[in-house]
């Protein structure tokens, strides 16, 4: 069995389910009809295909959930990890260090675009965003500004699930029913809005000087569907948050590490924000961490008394088999020229699916930065149009995963043109699959 | 150079720390006097040792800050971890599953006091308490009784450094600073005040029809100081609370994986949260992860419509790499006989702790639960006496870490009966370097 996808799962994929659904929760997943929409049991992987436990294969077109970007089983990552298992898997960052992490930090230092870098390494990517919030809160607390409490979030932000991230984070995606639990902060519309620089450039000059810092996206709200902004609009909120004297914290756990066909959105923007968030590529999908990264300014800020110190620290934070990773991620992304691949399938995978893709009457339009794809669907009252596309997607061997109305296309930096054609086409019979109807309308 | 420990940095870890200090951020730590305290550069470890870029050993007394369990390089877990590289580093939980976590999944169920318990995987422990505090939210929500919207949580509490289990923690820790951040809570107090039973009683009585959860740290609030209660007292809360109507959580992020002498430390209160909270040790203290584990009767309120979903998950939660860890970890602390090691051990730490430490002037009392041990030190205004101490105590090559005035010992659970009489024998010669007086004055 190693035809791609399956549109009915085998007795012993079934049997996998069944233990599967007795225990496990899955996140963001309605457990009652999970089964339903045919889970993919992974058993292994190469390349960029994951395979079940039949055998069948599937191109992650999804990253993994965003976190993939050189495929599954590199040679060169898995190399790195043993080689750290040989020395530690483990030490804490605590008041001591590490070798492996000290490396990392070198080669994080060389690219990140934030000015005289330093790292405070943690696990889950909101957890880097909490980091980043609380920094930019104390950092105002140590120099004895107690007015700047705030933070100016966009509409559709998404910063992670935690309570502080979800409080940076807009309303939707089903968390409304936490804000007895949120602090408040300013909100301005998201990308969405044609206005949004216009609105938080007005509330920007009306809450100046009550906020810690401006919270941003670079480029790509992307759990909100793959809003989109000019990068220009970005980098002028910024200077305009510099002039008023407020921090720009920019979140780039999604669209770090190459997702938009440079290492870091920041760079398309000129921007160099005083904090930023990364995770989810930064070990190239293999292993959890995630750093917050602090300018040199903002570190200076929490150096004297004891009381100045952040008191804050996750006990894995700074893992070292997470570190050999990553910094072996480093390396590749660099020598194997892959952000040029990123531009280069970025450009074919745009052309196609205008030409195959936008004109289904089911699409109303398409939204993209490098390899972070969105494909807006026509909203269908009483239907999940976007989970029945993604599920006959999955049928035929392509992993792609919706949000909402938005069928996500985020495949790993390394796919081949080859692949590109294949994610395209399977999406247009997905797109038939569910609608019955054909692009055209033939 | 194969001493143990050492006073003074050699020139090669003076180089290793100033590239440390130029980009790396430690957490809980005052960056400006870093260094001063002989940070350890860990480059490799054996058994229960961390090895510096000298070749000095450190026999790791804090388990690597409450993480490490069997020691490093632990045959078995470097082999898991071997294997599962060559299948998948990490895929995806999200609506889809992985072998390997399911079979983590069911080793769990087997062990942990939950009933009928299902899994929500994590990387920090911080998260896990997050989703915890989230699920016992949306429990009442998903349930029409919208009154229930607020925690009883102790005083000395902490559970992590996120804004959400910042605000079950307590205001120690350097956190009051970030009250304007903080959703509120019943507090009542810790495990310091012998009435805390008492007055936690009496705040369910007064507040029980408004609180989604009681939240707890069982026996032990560890970064408190060790501070421990009675396991009936413990019992006795959560027979109140579920009497109550009122859900349990139970952080077991350090408790757990045997560091009291038992595999969770419900056990020795008979207690069976709703909510547990897993981190640290479950993965040996190899990898990144956390989970909160939900008993099917709260796991069942999320069935149902789609908006029932808990719209919570992080990208990593469930990976494949850390499962196999995780999974093979619980083979050896069944096979090993692990937990009797720990319960003899825990038994010679305290006698030797009695006999040659309590008596030293500096020392004020002793808090133990198995191989969590706290040494309170006679505050000594002006001083830093706990940091002193350990500082001396790494330059004798056993690496421990202190809480204010608390010296925290903790080692590995394979700890032997000669390491524990050397960790004993160095925390006297430290506290003799510290303070220049011996036990018994002389």
């Amino acid at each position: 069995m190693t035809e791609p996808g399956r549109s009915v799962p085998s007795q012993r994929a079934e049997q996998w389910l069944r233990r599967d659904q007795a225990l496990v929760w899955h996140g963001f997943t309605q457990m009652a009809t999970y089964a339903d929409h045919l889970p993919i049991v992974v058993a292994s992987a190469q390349g960029r295909e994951l395979v079940d436990v039949d055998g069948n294969r599937y191109l992650d077109a999804i990253s993994s959930l965003w976190v993939t970007t050189l495929g599954h089983r590199v040679p060169e990552l898995d190399e790195a990890l043993r080689r750290q298992l040989d020395k530690v898997a483990h030490s804490t960052m605590l008041g001591n260090t590490n070798t492996t992490v000290v490396e990392l930090a070198e080669a994080l230092a060389a690219v990140v675009p934030v000015d005289a870098p330093h790292f405070l390494f943690a696990s889950d990517g909101a957890s880097a965003v909490e980091q980043a919030l609380k920094i930019a809160f104390q950092f105002w607390v140590n120099q004895g500004e107690a007015r700047r409490t705030r933070y100016l979030a966009l509409g559709n932000a998404y910063h992670g699930d935690t309570v502080g991230s979800l409080s940076l984070g807009d309303g939707g995606f089903g968390t409304s029913l936490f804000d007895p639990l949120r602090f408040p902060v300013v909100r301005t519309p998201g990308y969405d809005d044609p206005g949004w620089l216009d609105k938080a450039m007005v509330a920007l000059d009306a809450h100046g000087g009550e906020l810690t810092a401006v919270v941003i996206e670079p480029l790509v709200q992307g759990a909100a569907g793959m809003l989109v902004a000019e990068p220009d609009d970005v980098g002028a909120l910024a200077r305009a948050a510099a002039q008023a004297g407020v921090l720009v914290v920019a979140d780039e756990v999604a669209t770090g590490f190459g997702r938009t066909g440079r290492l870091f959105a920041s760079e398309w923007c000129g921007l160099r924000p005083d904090l930023l968030c990364l995770g989810k590529g930064i070990t190239g999908g293999y292993l959890p961490m995630s750093v917050t990264v602090a300018s040199g300014h903002v570190y200076d800020a929490f150096l004297g008394d004891p009381e100045r110190a952040l008191f804050h620290g996750h006990s894995y934070g700074g893992n070292a088999l997470a570190a050999a990773v990553a910094l072996a991620h480093l390396r590749v992304l660099e020598e194997g020229h892959v952000l040029d691949n990123v531009r280069a399938r970025a450009e074919q995978l745009s052309s196609r699916l205008e030409a195959d893709v936008l004109p289904h009457p089911a699409v109303a339009g398409l939204r993209q930065r490098g390899l972070m794809t969105g494909v807006q669907l026509v909203s269908a009252p009483g239907r999940r149009l976007g989970r029945e596309v993604c599920d006959a997607a999955v049928g035929r061997g392509v992993l792609i995963r919706p949000l909402g109305d938005v069928v996500v296309v985020m495949p790993p930096l390394t796919v081949t043109a080859t692949e590109i054609d294949r994610i395209v086409s399977v999406l247009v019979a997905a797109l038939e699959d569910a609608t019955g109807e054909r692009a055209g309308g033939t």
